[in-house]
């Protein structure tokens, strides 16, 4: 099957509404909303670093989505649609149908089209850039957050990195245990309704993706503030709960992959209902720095840093 | 270096004018020009298929960029910025100032900012996202050609080619005039100026990247018609024109990466002048299917094709 053939099948279908022109031109060609703001972002997945080979295709086109519309749901956005780029080492059909199938998934789910792209012969690589809109000054920006502000965290943290050490072999976990912190770690689900209704309620938002700490001290930079962080207030599931305390931490706060929302708020705010818990986890400060207490109060050293793809 | 310090070095700059936010947030946001449509293409460089590992790494920035530029230009659209997704084998300060001087210059020259992105340890792997604008209904597709059109074809097409054969060692050339088709394949020009300059003018419109068969048989196949292209009439350097007769049909209908635009326009139609040369190079006709033909009007057998990164 060649380049133009594997597209046909696997990644073009009728355009959507909004979409004039989708895959299949040089260009998509979009109709924005009249007076909104338009937001990008682009993330790339690597072979071995993002994603282990064994993992199941459908699983992956899911991911590959999820995590750039991660993106939009921390800046509040609507979707509006996605381009995939594709390197791919051989066609090979069984795989390329199970993650188009996720993709689309998600896609449909999310109100997201696939709209353009590219397909060549390489190392396994995916690379999504995602597009939405946002009311002109409401998008959800890393700098917004004041001292006295509320910290948030959506749903739950820290399974997908339990999950990794499992795969690596330095946890061990029973059947069901290790399905759940699995399904956590392959197909996170983006908070888009949850961003969307934080938009004027959230002072500033981020998505976890490389481990709270690092996630959380963008905010701060960006806003120029500091903050108190309760480990032990982080929601966390019963699976996680039943470890040993400093791996929980480890996986609570320097985990990453959860792509959960965290997000400051004004004390007091009322936060939205659109079914997804959100925890209150620490308080913004005007004393610079991040510091980590438990219940009692107590400060907690914990040695932890964020991801970095490039110092491991 | 660690990501964040490598980003901030090499890849962040100040926002540019219509970019409220640009690197360093979840996303970038754009200011959209009232009642334009949007329109964006996506390309992925893979080492060792799209560029030669011992390139000049300002000048592979320039192409990064210049690739996906020419997607606009071939749409007839404005650039208002692009993102940039880098899987890296390693932090080579060297390659990595090279690159991204490479990448701003043609930025800057294109009004094309960068907006976001990602970075990301792995095979070395460039994928860029553009976005540009263009009135409604003013984009320029593949899918309208009419029979009688005439084909046009800017600049000078094979000389990429011809370049990659002499790296292949299977052509032997000069210094000057291997400088001049190097400069061909490694810093392409993408065709902005002439793009715009042909809404309302050209019928159809495709930029040649996989070669003039396949990026016109592109244009034919949208647009449900065929052609006669006149293998003489292809626009070609003085280089390119000193080899023999079979190569250089080679370099011209098969070459690809020449980031030259091809299009249609009414038999007779005022071509704009932006500094570009086009040449009149065949025509629409009814009848199915691409016949290529020599001056005298006879029919020429070449047995090429389009290049396909999974058929080779």
């Amino acid at each position: 099957m060649g380049e133009f053939d594997l597209i046909r099948r696997y990644f073009q279908r009728p355009a959507a509404a909004g979409v004039e022109v989708g895959v299949g031109d040089d260009c998509a060609v979009l109709v924005p909303t009249p007076g909104a703001r338009w937001l990008v972002s682009s993330d790339m997945l690597v072979e071995g670093r993002h994603f282990l080979s064994t993992v199941d295709p459908a699983r992956l086109g899911h991911k590959a989505l999820a995590v750039n519309l991660s993106d939009l749901a921390a800046c509040g956005a609507t979707p509006r649609g996605f381009t995939l780029a594709l390197a791919l080492p051989r066609v090979d059909e069984a795989w390329l149908a199970g993650f188009a199938r996720g993709l689309w998934a998600l896609a449909d789910a999310s109100g997201c089209p696939l709209i353009g792209g590219d397909t060549t012969q390489g190392p396994l690589n995916l690379c999504i850039t995602v597009f939405g809109e946002a009311p002109p000054g409401q998008a959800l920006l890393r700098s917004g957050a004041r001292v006295g502000d509320e910290i948030w965290a959506s749903g739950r943290l820290g399974d997908a990195r339990l999950a990794l050490e499992v795969f690596r072999g330095t946890v061990a976990l029973g059947g069901d245990a290790f399905e759940t912190v699995r399904a956590a770690m392959e197909c996170p689900t983006p908070r888009l309704a949850l961003g969307q209704a934080l938009r004027g309620i959230a002072t500033a938002a981020a998505d976890v993706s490389d481990g709270l700490l690092g996630d959380l001290g963008h905010i701060l930079a960006a806003s120029g503030v500091g903050a108190r962080l309760d480990v032990d207030a982080l929601p966390r599931s019963a699976v996680l709960a039943a470890q040993p305390a400093a791996l929980q931490r480890e996986c609570l706060l320097a985990g990453g992959d959860d792509y959960e929302l965290v997000f400051t708020a004004p004390a007091g705010a009322r936060m939205p209902d659109v079914g997804v818990a959100v925890t209150r986890i620490g308080r913004i400060e005007a004393e610079p720095g991040l510091r980590v207490v438990d219940a009692s109060g107590a400060e907690v050293r914990h040695g932890l840093r964020s991801f970095d793809h490039f110092q491991e």
